[in-house]
């Protein structure tokens, strides 16, 4: 089996860190000065290690393998979201890049070799998962002409000309040149920590199924417009939110999750009564009859809101994924090097975070592994996981890599 | 009985109309250029009208008479919510300039006059009632320094400099100068349409108490936080406003009214849940025993949430008024004059909305006459009032100015 080197690893992970620094934490947005240094420091990096890195048109960063024989793709992100943590997509880069390394090192690989792949803007900062999208060959011009940032409205093609990143080509999958893909990353929630295990098998990533969910009512003085006469947009939508409330547990999956994350009165006067009202609601779950158990319920607490009240409510799907399934036989190598190395310390577990590896599973074999969140904290510059699970994930993430390559 | 001179009367609206037109209605936020010009636009239509102008050091527009016997102070305001109706304050001023006129004019009413006031900033551009707060003595010069323009930020220190204001004094009321104060108003809802009356008498101006709900939860990965996991300030905000829409109904007078007109998750991304939530929530009533039941209801809903619930929610009084009462001698003279112009279409009701009237009920006996709002449409550019009924309004108006002034 290949050795990862703990110092070097962890070496990695702490230069990185320092690149956008933010309390405890790293502030590196997709594109910004820092996240541009950082993919400049990855891909020299990756030429020390013996790969031919290049970073394309979508500023992927690739690192390539100069071996002859079966090859591994492994990666995560290198951006991180505003103000948060440390380890999110970088943990599962540089476990690639240690990957890489080790199997490089390892005279029982010889021929064998992984890619590195840093995919762009995982965290959606123009767009959604556009470096993994772009590779799959998933991602128009126009979408790029389009993107924007969501925090300053730069568009991307601004964006990636500052970088020196315009005008280059984007590279894509070759899949016939790998035996899959891997990716680590931390968990984001605490269900390693609640149950005292260290190592989790993805077995799918959840889909995300989106809505918008938009009330018209009557805007009206909040002083002289009769309860009775009110058609209250606001109020309306409070009471669809309630409804929901109490219908989701009777239909969700055990693991669904649901969410409203947003919510706007309009005009948003405290002595107006708003005349329309919007939410932003999801949910997600890895199994399609929860999923479609949800979106059933949804749709028909909107049609009992529109026969029974004044303000009509329209519902618009923003977005819907299917779920990502991992390769079962990835599973169960990672179930086997994960026992190796932690007897008794792993289970499976769904995704409930997207991830880039469910782009890739479009086009060879995919895999994931967890590792355990401190307090499953996540987009927070507190987020942590301590460097005793980093080096596990690292060892179980590594060896079943050179499992698969080895055909073992 | 004064006359009014209908021309005279419409023929004034529809030039002060024309000050900052908008679509069918008008513009002039309180010091906006267009603002100051119909300020002096007043002015001079005072003078004309043989009062003594004075724009003061609040942009109060006060047209003193020049009578001897005894006075009748009349009035409303002159600046508008933004882009909203015609009628909405100006026509309570070109009603007290009329009766100022009409009482003038007749013999009958020989010695007795009538003040014309346009308080500033009725509609709380820059503050809350700060013209008619200023003239009972309730508005402080450190008021004066913290008010902001809430479109544009402009302090009204340097609003009132540049409409060329600053410096000068602030007139206060002399209550012994007065018998009483009359203002008029649209009624802004649609209770006079609704029962096809013409002329509403005021009882009372509402309390209205205002409030803020502040949830905390804990923000968290739509996708990796369990249900069972989550402190979701976001749905703990919807699960009480649903009680409160429940309980209300119960405890509420049969003319209250209770809003939530702004709701803010934060931090508002679709795929975070809520690590806090807040709300405007205020009820208003004329009647003190409803407003405490309400305020019981609300106090403790909040304290049944927070032994049954895991997000802490906070209640914050923002502002609660008390109502301000109508003279019922006042309003016995304005039933009379109202019988005789529009005999059985007159009705007795309470004002849902504020009105510079509370705040001079302080320091004199004071009334309050509503004419229809054409639908019911309010703070809105398509707000009207037929012709008929603003002339009819009018004659009810002064004649019970009249009655006053002249003690029968």
């Amino acid at each position: 089996m290949p050795s990862i080197n703990p110092d070097r690893l962890l070496g990695d992970l702490y230069e990185l860190r320092k690149i956008g620094a933010y309390k405890t934490g790293v502030h590196r947005p997709t594109l910004s000065r820092e996240d541009v240094q950082s993919r400049e420091w990855l891909a020299a990096r990756m030429a020390q290690a013996g790969l031919e890195p290049v970073i394309d048109g979508i500023a992927n960063v690739l690192g390539f393998s100069r071996a002859g024989g079966r090859k591994m793709l492994a990666g995560s992100h290198i951006e991180t979201q505003n103000h948060a943590g440390w380890l999110d997509g970088a943990l599962g880069v540089i476990y690639a890049l240690e990957a890489a390394r080790a199997v490089a090192e390892d005279k029982a690989c010889a021929g064998l070799g992984v890619d590195v792949a840093a995919f762009a803007d995982e965290e959606g900062h123009f767009g959604n998962f556009l470096g993994s999208r772009s590779f799959v060959g998933a991602l128009s011009e126009a979408d790029i002409d389009q993107a924007r940032d969501r925090t300053n409205g730069t568009p991307l093609r601004e964006a990636l000309a500052k970088a020196g990143y315009a005008g280059r080509p984007r590279v894509q999958i070759d899949p016939s040149r790998y035996a899959g893909y891997f990716e680590a990353h931390i968990e984001q929630g605490d269900t390693l920590e609640a149950t005292g295990l260290r190592i989790g098998v993805v077995t799918a990533i959840v889909a995300i199924c989106q809505y918008r969910i938009r009330v018209t009512g009557e805007q009206n003085h909040a002083g002289t417009a009769s309860m009775a006469r009110r058609r209250d947009a606001g109020l309306a939508l409070v009471r669809l939110l309630a409804a929901i409330d109490r219908r989701f547990p009777e239909v969700a999956g055990e693991r669904s999750v649901w969410t409203t994350g947003r919510i706007t009165l309009e005009p948003g006067d405290p002595s107006i009564v708003p005349g329309g009202a919007e939410a932003r609601f999801q949910f997600r779950d890895a199994d399609p009859a929860a999923l479609e158990r949800m979106r059933a319920a949804l749709v028909d607490l909107i049609a009992q809101a529109n026969r029974d009240g004044r303000c009509p409510i329209e519902l618009t799907r923003i977005a819907a994924s299917t779920p990502a399934v991992m390769d079962e036989r990835f599973q169960a190598v990672l179930d086997k090097a994960a026992e190796r190395h932690a007897p008794g310390k792993h289970m499976r577990m769904p995704s409930g975070a997207g991830h880039d590896a469910q782009y890739l599973a479009r086009k060879v074999p995919a895999a994931m592994l967890f590792v355990p969140s401190i307090g499953g904290i996540s987009h927070h510059w507190a987020e942590n996981t301590s460097d005793e699970d980093i080096v596990l994930g690292a060892r179980v993430f590594v060896d079943a890599i050179a499992d698969v390559l080895k055909g073992s």
